[in-house]
């Protein structure tokens, strides 16, 4: 049964059981093989404390594995019952305004709650002993779209365990969080709040009087999301020796550090549901983009899409239907990019609450004759078709595009110079160039092995930490062109500015130094020339001072800079440092993106096909 | 005295009595001849919780009976005393953040605190010991614009109770609520939190996680605070045997079902302070829309305005002064849709907090030479002229509007397909098209009797619960036209969907069935057709498959399902049934109502009558 | 060493000691005389609450005087250290959303809590009593930026010990605030709430229900805050006798009423960061009416301007770096307005946190050739040149400028009749047009004595209270002009309506009556003739009905008031009374202030240069 993996989030127990016959009918007729059982199914599992109940799973896991098909079996911990939250009210969250929830919605546990984590491992293990040796469990997947943060008591005196570890001592901790500054010096542990509304932050979580502290918790929450996902694979590996274990991410999901996370899944597996574009193809870029920061989580291998809509989502405030094709597009492209599963979200409509108008393969009706059921089954028939041919596809590259949530977290919640700056922007129009010159590309992290590669990108690389400095040297001696943009060599790992020239550890390989920086509202346009051809700039502009044997590639077309370089490039040791000071319009990003490829001859046979 | 009643809020207690003198001068010269007293008048009436002081009232009842004024006898349980909530600081309200207010403002006492709810009840029945004998008390007015919501414990448990009553286990609950989605099966009443920001909702008071709950949440508020004027009526009736009981109601006030509380009033009264739109022909028809369903509450009965501004509001962004003439023309649009009363709120300017600036008959110096003051006396000589011409009168009509507060409800807080809909929008549309057509119209509850119809129009008829459809095929059957919208018959009582086609079951009425409904942005038109026009289509589109037989009227310009149906009409019985499947411009909606109309030969003689 | 002070904010605890030598010559090159020192230094001076370390300070202290320094020391309570709220949870604040925060940020300290008083005090006075002495220290700046407010209950406790030295008793209180409107008459001083968001207030602080009580605790809460700088002075003074003594305001402050602190200040200081304007005439006109009103904190003596940014700001949304030149502009006006000190926010670049990226003299690598330092530089050797030739310098003015925090809190907390009028606007409005006329101009309360004055300017001078009324009369008598404008006369002291014609004390002066207030948004445009030339009126629109003597000068050109007058003039005694019943634009502000001017002659030499 060697073929991409195609189906989806099925929960018959929300049905009765005749329907169960009219469910594989319908997944006869559109090639389905794979479902995803028992996501939110705690209060069916565990209805009390003290008391488990696997009889609906049971049938449902049982008819899926008499129909021949492969399970994905969840636990189902990413939304936990009424009576645990009423038994151990500590297991909801306290929210970012300082207030305990009571119980409700999902996503929702504390991850420092000794209760709530006792009871969920102890839930993923009863699973795994009851059903790991099922042959037609063909992976494990663990909670949900894990995500979001709490800041309750529990979570902060985690956060102090946490900070014992990472410094030791509360002087390193005031140097790394410059405490001189506003009096800020800790002289007991438990002095440390959770950075929150009541604490250090005014107006929103980007808000912060203190940056070290809100990094740090940033890292501490992702890290203590991570601890139930690693508690929960420990209780599943007690029973379960070799099926793999994953959990489903979300693509460029801000509050969790998903390269942190990455060495801990078996293979990665994500839920695309783009933002909304008005554009097509920016949209197929950003999915590209999330295709292949989730591919590159390891290192590469083939990835699972968890998650599509079969038509809409409901969520949004405006919630459109797929065009006839789409789905069929955007299968093909998630194939086309390493997925080895494509499954849907969800199976049947749900009867009520929230998602009842979230789109499914099979309607309220349970109709096949609805023209998403029709292209449903046609992408099924030709998955079918394609068998295992492209399994386990890989596609290697010598492009490299740098991903760094820390400098993500750091740029955006830096006070000065400009709030209308979104790292995941900027990181998208640069990948946009890339995507559009064709060229193959791997989506890494700034601690991937660069060795491999002759073109390094790292938009808004705000931070720099560890070894990265002397791997992007390598780099340019050995050949190779980096590219790095404004904002980029500001802050060490603890967000404190080099006490240097800008880029701080990069000034000398982009010969240059960085002067000042304005920032001007998304109205002001500066207009930079490269070439012959000018290109519009917003939002910052680094006013810099090159070495005389940088070479000036672009130049600011106005203000009191204007003639000053915007655009350069270094020569070092066989390769070459480029350095863009300012924010350019997509048409001025490929530009200066094509002319660090064409160094390398690296533009795809396709890069000059237009959308 | 039989004569148009006319006056308004006189809280003469705020100031001295000589100034008393110069009021009845003022209210001679307008030919004002009611009083509405005592509105907030219960830090006077009980300064303490064991002491009551009757004097001032005494005072004013009587100066108004020897003056030969009507009075409108209100309990002052609006606004509590700064010693209630002193003494009893649950009887204020816990808001949707989870927090329990101190005391301030006003109609925010929690309805289920037991204290508040005995002092309320214990003083309006004093008010109608004393009081109700008195001749010239031709109403009682409890309260003041009943609203809000509360999430305390009290309330909670309260919510515990009506579910109870409702649904009688758990099972039944949770069946209603479709709690396996998102494992929320509930075990123990106790679980149940109310569905606020710290529980179900995210966002706002219309997103979240399970309607179902907070759907009941709303209905059961709506009931609680109804149970606080059924107290006090209550407590009047126990002294007062014919003077009838009313309270102020606000038009299309989303949060109290003034369906479920208009069999407990003994007339039906309202406020009249239309929402700002630009366009006076917009505000005319939304105030018709408003005076018919408040007549609508009593099977067509005559109701009073308790509250107009003679002039400016003051708690909006901005308070325009009424233009010259606009007081005369909204009042006469009052008595002509049923209004036996036209009364102002207030008689003279508050001193100082903040209705200070809110427009009075009487401004701050007193005088009766002001442009308001003339015009409020030029009315009042018009209705003295008048007499009792108009009193009582009714208006018989073969059209009928349906308003539903679940559909509302219901459409409003649900999760796709498109936030941007507003139910009161679509309604108001329709009404539009009714009232340009100068058809007598009756503004009726989905429970109406409609067997006196010719013509039942019903904008998001969202939710279809009890017989409600079988009463539609009986109209329909004899000979009638019933007109349905995009988005109705989607979910049943408890929200939901029906596990049909879409429109549930209305499918076979209207001939057709709904594949899918695409939502867009409000920029996006999709151009509809009917006959040579084209009209403006927004927001909802749904992709329709018709029967054979089914006539289309109208079909898409644009899109994917360009040339499949937007409109349509099925003959069926003696009848037809019209659906649009999406959100006309006015244009549109106009053409659609007057064609079923004019199937009946119902516009009225000045339809064409240009604004 | 007689010269404008020159230099700023200077933490060198935040550097190793070997970059202070760095320092010092950066200092010499920029002509920098003058350091503030110890602002945030608390946890420095006080590690914990039993043990005090002067070392790091000591060593500052004697390095400065030693380089010949002129030091402004600072008590350090702007930011209280971790310990302290620790130990003392209550010194933290109650927000307006009635939460208690946690530790974090600055400025935030509980103004009610005796925890946080004492030990601020007693680290003021030990501070004075260490470095009283010093000849190098030229001042005390207390505190830092004072500001915001708190809703403890603490704070509340000591808002009743403020009432009952304000009413003495509940009645007095009860008729100030005009309670028996909405039942809120007060029998027991615990009754009354701080007014926030869980009492009197919604939507914002702006949206209260009685606006008496909101407006006493504005006045409480400057109060409360002015507790705090009074007993730290208090405590400076045992110390030190002569030294004087400030705190650093922010111009047009709202939350604190600069006038009823001026007294207790021995002379008055600012930090100049002017609001975002694309315009740099308008963001100098601001400054020059923020400088006129420090100017006028103290009877017209010299201030000093204690921060301004080198460069940028940081905790804007955009930060835009200063263009060149534009720190020399500012810092001369600043001494042109009467500014003996121009000092800098900051000497250094902060290493981290959330002022790592505001501007500095010395930026992250500590040169001293970017443009920041030589712009800074250069200015230092001009104010070297000057020396003392500007030093306490006076510009006697016979124009005045009202300005009053009690209108200002009236006028934009009220309900009606326009949200969108903002104080400051109108009085920016016509502070630009006296500034543009090159008049001498005196910014002054309106409780300054008008004896020396020929034009007194009061735009929406909301509230009269005390001898203001006599006081305006006596200028207009002894031939002086006085002009106001609509939303004048119209509150007493308690924010209760006079109960009289509009505007109140003026009718008579002015000669005219108010019949009515209209209000309209933004976008809609009224014109107003004023001689030939017709100006835009906006906002508020005051329906005049003028005395048969007075002068119309313009008319409105538009609405039902087409014709009545909207700009008016009386001759009263030897002198004139302007009253604009609108709010003009621009060019027509400075019509109706020209014309006023013209009366005296007193337009200045440059009044027709263009900008
Ligand atoms: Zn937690
Ligand atoms: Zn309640
Ligand atoms: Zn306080």
């Amino acid at each position: 049964m060697k073929r991409i993996a195609y189906g989806g989030d099925y929960n018959p127990e929300q049905w009765p059981e005749e329907v169960w016959d009219r469910d594989y009918e319908a997944f006869e007729l559109a090639g389905i093989d794979t479902l995803t059982v028992g996501v939110f199914a705690w209060a069916h599992l565990q209805p009390a404390e003290d008391r488990y109940d696997f009889d609906v799973l049971d049938a449902v896991v049982e008819r899926a594995a008499a129909e021949g098909r492969r399970i994905v079996l969840a636990t189902p911990t990413g939304a936990m019952p009424p009576w645990l939250a009423h038994a151990y009210p500590n297991a909801c969250r306290v929210d970012f305004e300082g207030r305990r929830h009571v119980y409700g919605q999902r996503h929702n546990a504390c991850p420092s709650d000794p209760d709530f984590r006792r009871l969920s491992v102890a839930l993923a293990g009863r699973l795994a002993r009851r059903y790991g040796d099922n042959p037609a469990v063909v992976a494990w997947h663990v909670g949900n779209e894990y995500g979001g943060a709490c800041w309750c008591p529990a979570c902060g005196a985690a956060f102090h365990d946490w900070l014992r570890k990472r410094y030791g001592g509360l002087d390193r901790l005031n140097h790394a969080w410059n405490t001189t500054f506003w009096s800020h010096t800790f002289t007991d542990w438990e002095q440390v709040p959770p950075p929150n509304a009541l604490s250090e932050h005014w107006r929103g979580p980007n808000h912060t009087a203190f940056q070290g502290i809100t990094l740090d918790y940033r890292r501490f929450m992702s890290d203590a999301l991570l601890g139930g996902f690693v508690a929960e694979k420990a209780a599943i590996r007690e029973h379960v020796a070799d099926t793999p274990v994953t959990t489903n991410f979300m693509g460029l999901y801000q509050p969790v550090d998903y390269h942190r996370w990455a060495p801990h899944l078996d293979f990665a597996s994500w839920d695309n549901y783009p933002p909304e574009d008005p554009s097509p193809v920016r949209t197929a870029a950003r999915m590209a983009l999330a295709h292949g920061l989730i591919r590159g989580l390891k290192g590469g291998k083939p990835f699972w899409v968890m998650e599509q809509t079969p038509s809409t989502t409901a969520s949004r405030d405006v919630n459109a239907v797929k065009r006839p094709g789409v789905l069929r597009l955007w299968s093909w492209q998630s194939v086309a990019h390493g997925a080895d599963a494509v499954l849907y979200f969800q199976m049947r409509h749900s009867r009520g609450a929230c998602e009842k108008y979230h789109g499914a393969v099979l309607d309220h009706a349970g109709r096949t004759d609805t023209r998403v059921f029709r292209e449903v089954a046609a992408l099924g028939a030709e998955f079918t078709r394609v068998g295992d041919a492209v399994l386990g596809a890989r596609t290697p590259a010598r492009v490299a595009l740098l991903v760094d949530w820390d400098s993500w977290w750091a740029v955006e919640m830096s006070d000065g110079p400009n709030r209308n700056v979104r790292y995941v922007d900027v990181l998208a129009a640069y990948h946009r160039a890339l995507w559009q010159a064709n060229v193959p590309l791997d989506v890494v992290p700034v601690t991937a092995d660069l060795g491999g590669y002759d073109v390094v990108v790292a938009p808004v690389l705000h931070m720099v930490k560890d070894d990265l400095a002397e791997r992007v040297w390598d780099l340019v001696d050995r050949g190779g062109s980096f590219l790095a943009t404004a904002l980029s060599g500001r802050v060490d790992e603890d967000d404190n500015a080099f006490l240097a020239d800008v880029p701080g550890p990069f000034a000398g390989l982009f010969g240059l130094r960085v002067d000042e920086t304005d920032a001007q509202r998304p109205d002001v346009v500066n207009p930079v020339a490269l070439g012959e051809v000018e290109h519009d700039a917003r939002h910052v502009f680094e006013v810099i001072v090159p070495e005389p044997s940088t070479e000036v590639l672009g130049t600011y077309g106005a203000d009191f800079y204007a003639g000053t370089p915007a655009v350069t490039r270094a020569a070092r040791g066989r390769g070459s440092a480029w350095y863009v000071g300012t924010l350019l319009d997509d048409p001025g990003v490929a530009a200066v993106v094509r002319s660090v490829l064409d160094e390398h001859g690296l533009a795809g046979p396709l890069a000059d096909v237009p959308d």
